[in-house]
């Protein structure tokens, strides 16, 4: 099969890969019907993480079911099954308490690369949320967007107990974060205020329900949120981009009592601990456990009440990856999808 | 009046201090039944935090109300009353959301130093909560607690999410570490590890309602902890302590989705952004909000259903204050009353 490999920095190649198997009887092979490349395969990509050698790429993906492993009873061949980056057992205790991705049988799909055309899903029963039936293909990419960036950007939101009447605010404008709006919206918020100062961005955020935008960054930005907030911060506020800057800016824009849903990789930061002290929030993030939001996302996505694909803003073949790459690395795209 | 004035790190003198006077409608004086020595006085006391000439010291407190301000209804003269070390206004919209240690009109009561015959409380309504009547002399070290270290403790376990069904990790097995544990019993906890190697301290956690004693630290504290919760960490941890390795002690000892309160007032404490990402714990904590339990604990206080005053394992006269210190900072004493 053809399949993404990052083999240094920069250096995306489309090449010949082995079929996947099945290899234990839990897994499943899926025949994708698209992937796409998120925010945190740019990590990597700018040498920000190391690359140890030629590594397959991508965690995101939807397809239909080709085989399953004996001891697999809930999802069958021919069945269009959505997934998340975590592949989880969904019967530990961890996982029943509603964090897959911290199941204790975890396996990260990242490492098999959903950047291609086959796809081996390991603990499938516990993994996949099947659709009632194969979706329109105007659907597809709706349903790829809870496979990662929508269930996390609704994590974000929850994390961070958006609700009825709360003011919230969005700390980044990629994908995750314009979804951490739309989630905002769906789970009632009242004043949704998007940090972005993208145009394009801005417009993706209103249209999800964004009620203010602010174009300001780091103590610009959080004096902002306060004066459209009594001076007081915002009730509950997502962190979607993962740096120092952003999570200081999440963390000061937040009331205290406020609660921090935080979803960007933490990549270098460091928490100053008496400034958390008295800032008095609640702090809530990591990876998002986005299969205990896909039933209900799949849901929404068929009734057709939310389109999170409008975030990708650009579609390619498979074969065009390295450019889907640098387009989303020169933020000239929000989120390229890749069609198999 | 005679009063505790820290000079410099590790002088404390007690000496005539001018007596407080209302300087706002809004304040009460009160004269002290009882206050004592909090383990965050010994920060200055030790030096890690500057001291920037005489200081008057002390924030906790309980008494009898001498004089109030013309607009302050709640509390009268003769009345026995309970404060915290934040004065609130009890209203503003922090406040109303149980946040008064963080009340947009919030003064710090140590700045006015509570270890002293007679103490200025400003917002008297919001802050001081009165009995229904002057308790009987042996419930007062009971209500002294309530000020701070049991008012702390408390919130460190809801800020834990400490409820029924629940494995809770208690790390410091000071006076707000001991209370934590009483804390968690009343809420219902299953199970309450308290981390203590030190028998007397051990003790009363037993009598508090520990159930089982760790008495490792840092990495193998943690390892005991997991050990007991089948590999998961525990559901809740209250971290009482306020060092880098008691945070880090604290969150690795939490299971993922789990919670940490924490309010050991966080010094030279950095939190490494990518563990706490992918530990993927609530973290909540900072100054506690004492008044928004200051009546509930009174009333258990009045019932004699908890004894919280029992952490005072030292009492010593006002003017012995510099013998208090000392064998706080020794380890000699949970905590020092002294009496007024």
């Amino acid at each position: 099969m053809r399949g993404v490999v990052l083999h240094a920095p920069g250096e995306v190649r489309v090449e010949d890969r082995d079929d996947p198997k099945i290899l234990a009887p839990t897994d499943a092979i899926i025949r994708l019907s698209a992937t796409c490349v998120c925010g945190s395969d740019l990590w990597p990509y700018r040498g920000i993480e190391t690359v140890d050698g030629p590594s397959p790429m991508g965690h995101e993906y939807v397809g239909v079911v080709e085989e399953v492993g004996a001891e697999v009873s809930g999802v069958e061949p021919g069945r269009f099954v959505v997934g998340s980056f975590f592949a989880s057992d969904n019967t530990c205790e961890i996982c029943r308490a509603g964090y897959q991705s911290s199941c204790v049988h975890r396996e990260p799909i990242g490492a098999l690369g959903s950047q291609a055309e086959y796809l081996r899903v390991p603990l499938a029963d516990g993994t996949l949320v099947a659709t009632p039936e194969v979706p329109p293909a105007d659907l597809v990419p709706d349903y790829l967007a809870a496979s990662d960036v929508l269930g996390t950007g609704w994590f974000a939101a929850v994390a961070a107990e958006v609700g009825p009447g709360k003011t919230v605010a969005v700390v980044g404008d990629g994908a995750v974060g314009l979804l951490g709006v739309l989630a905002a919206r769906e789970l009632g918020a009242e004043r949704i205020i998007a940090m972005s100062r993208h145009e394009p961005r801005q417009r993706l955020a209103v249209e999800y329900g964004a009620t203010d935008i602010v174009t300001e960054r780091g103590d610009e930005g959080v004096a902002h949120v306060k004066d459209l907030t009594g001076g007081l911060g915002a009730h509950s506020v997502i962190e979607a981009v993962g740096t120092q800057e952003s999570m200081m800016q999440a963390i000061r824009s937040t009331r205290p009592g406020g609660h921090v849903g935080y979803v960007g990789v933490a990549h270098g930061v460091e928490l100053p601990g008496m400034e958390l002290f008295f800032s008095g929030v609640h702090l809530h993030g990591g990876p998002a456990p986005v299969r205990r939001f896909l039933p209900e996302l799949n849901g929404l996505i068929a009734e057709r009440r939310i389109s999170p694909g409008k975030v990708f803003d650009l579609r390619l073949p498979l074969e065009r990856a390295a450019e889907a790459y640098q387009a989303m690395d020169e933020r000239r795209a929000i989120k390229a999808l890749l069609e198999v």
